[in-house]
């Protein structure tokens, strides 16, 4: 059994993920991560941390790459101390122009890729007794979205799927918790919203009551509040993560 | 285009179907109903209905059935001022005994039947600019359902697509709301649930905070406030029907 | 033992309640209504019903308000079968000028007014084991809102206990709900909006997400949902009943 | 204007003052305490913070405690960066037993004393175009609580409270969010409970999700994530932190 606590962090391919291992690296967490940039991982290494890069598994689309992501943490540390993941698959228009291919395809990214992760890791938490996971959402999941009526419905029942987990395994100590972004600073939001375009994303910056996009180095360093073992006594929680959209 | 006011009723085999469509006769409402017994229809009739049967295409598994429903009422009636469905694909157990494929049957029934309803009767209604949905779901869309955590998931989905497209049509007039009910009495709860059992059902009824099953003919008058016309300023709501449990 | 089915209006002054009271009437309902105008007991006694005026208590201000209002119902018909409330103390403007003394005002006009309601009103009801109450707030209970920070606080109190009070007495039948209003026409609205100017009453109108103001009438019909006996089922709910706005 | 940001920690009697205090100095942190030991104050000090000691107001009962508090902090350091608030007055019993009077009570502990708080740090901060408020509330806001309804009620309208709050000022950056407890283990709730016995503390254990009650240690590790400047993009939330039992 490994000394050190362990980390899994689903996709370090972008958004959040490399900011979470090195959240991870600094608080002396050994890692396993999906689809890693060698640079990152040089950069975890030389923070003390052993890293495990698993590939082609980081979008969870089947069971068998939660699988994968979890047997490569047992099999190199043999236990998991946190697990954090994100998905998505965003279909924007108006719902009345929608059709119920979009909607499987929406309900695939959000729905089943983190019902594969949780379905993974959970039992190998429970088996621990212990263990934190995070699912990382969307705000969405908790108002009504236009343009996005799909996604905000799929992310709903991600959001409801995490209460229902964390119900199940309260009493054996693991925490299963969700935070849901939006208007998040990230080349494939500023690239989809247009936000590349200055003027675009003082119009978008205008519509979140923050007046501005959220930062991954400060969306991480909350995440952190859910999995890095310091606090335990929460579970079943959703928090929008969203300069106060949501 | 008809004199009457026109409802349509997804599902009249079963369920709260037969009571809806009877509270709309005594209403004055013309009726399109998925699946109906002729006896049903007969006192329908009597009652002083126009009544369409619609075979075939209670389930709403795909978008022809609900077109096919639609169809119905426009070919008949011209109109339709009250729509309402229910669906379900319930699969019991604990999370971490559950499979992929179970979690995609559960969103079928609970997110795609919805979905395909609404995709097809949204437009006629917003064209009316006039018209309420009504979506029967599952009080667990409210609260984490040991023993049911996907379809409480799924549920949650349908919710947050009925407050999604409300939205997305409340300057239209259209209303569009959602009822979710836990502990009814009806057959198929009875027998899935075990309370056939007088035994069983004590015990069940314990568990309600209400201390009893509730009826159809109780739940139908209900949903009328959401159905009838009297009352349209209204929608993106859900309200649990389920004796207190959520 | 009276034998029909006996209602409490607690201030048939103005607002819905005399849109309630006629409700009441047709469905076979005899009545105590706080301070009725005699034109509207008239109307009432007319269509059948016995009124018992009891003046001077429709603010609920004190625990003696609400009794002497359950009391009238008491001693006259010798039970209480519906009971509907409402009261509220606006105060707009931004929290950061407001006055502790304001905070309590409202505290006072939002909280504690149901709160002598309710307390006098449920005893009667769970020794009867049967009973709908319905206390009617403010969709503000349920969405921030601008301008009116401690109002929206304070009606949230008044949700919050509604559903305790439900959860309490629940197993004895009897029912508790809520329902919140926002954005209705009314002289009092109309008035302290400024919404008697058409310009400003267009403009009001584009801020609701049906585009339109609610009537007393259409909200009146949806209230007997909770309270003409005829759906005993469902408990400590809180609907919104503003257009689409919360 | 200090170098060093600094805290402002409404009461470090008791509960999780102590804690907080300590993580703000591990956190490099300058601290104005309401009522702080001087054992603390030295272990503080040792940590390289300043510390100011502000005695007799920790209750929050009028707006004149806060100002003393907030004043504190502006005379001594110029600035106020992160502030956090707890306050109660819990009153058990059933509601059909309870009073007016209680009512009041409850309201002022848990509605009066936030406000207060929030009414004077709000102002400084939105001045300052920057800052951090965390209240410390009840996880009863967010579900019905058998034996303390009038509580339940009152902290839920703390929460909006924030919520109202924390829209206002979104756009100048400052954040207001909420945390709720319950089963956390400190001498209060032990004494109040009964768990001081251990055969009691076990029942009330079995009754916690996570079966256990929790610690100020990881509780106010919690909090840090809301007020240690690290992450400024969310607000408005409320989180519960009772073992998953909200």
């Amino acid at each position: 059994m490994n000394e050190r606590p362990v980390a899994l962090v689903s996709d370090t391919r972008y958004y959040v993920g490399p900011h979470l291992a090195e959240r991870f690296a600094q608080r002396g967490f050994d890692l396993v991560l999906g689809d890693p940039d060698p640079a990152l991982v040089g950069r975890l290494e030389s923070m003390g941390s052993k890293v495990v890069a698993c590939s082609g598994h980081s979008n969870l689309s089947g069971p068998e790459d939660a699988d994968a992501l979890v047997n490569a943490a047992l099999n190199s540390f043999g236990r998991i101390d946190s697990a954090v993941m994100f998905s998505g698959q965003i279909i924007t228009g108006r719902f009345v122009n929608s059709t119920l291919d979009q909607l499987r395809q929406v309900l695939a990214g959000c729905v089943e890729a983190p019902y594969n992760f949780l379905r993974s890791v959970v039992p190998v938490m429970t088996a621990q007794e212990s263990g934190q996971i995070l699912v990382i959402t969307s705000a969405t999941a908790a108002r009504p979205s236009p343009g996005a009526p799909l996604y905000s419905s799929a992310r709903a029942a991600a959001t409801m799927l995490v209460k229902n987990v964390a119900d199940e395994v309260a009493r054996t100590g693991v925490q299963v918790n969700a935070v849901g972004t939006n208007f998040m600073d990230f080349p494939a939001f500023l690239k989809a919203s247009g936000a590349t375009d200055p003027e675009v994303r003082a119009k978008i910056e205008s519509q979140v009551p923050m007046r501005r996009l959220g930062s991954m180095d400060e969306f991480s360093s909350f995440c952190m509040a859910f999995l890095d073992g310091t606090s335990r006594f929460t579970t079943g929680q959703f928090v929008a993560y969203a300069g106060g959209w949501a």
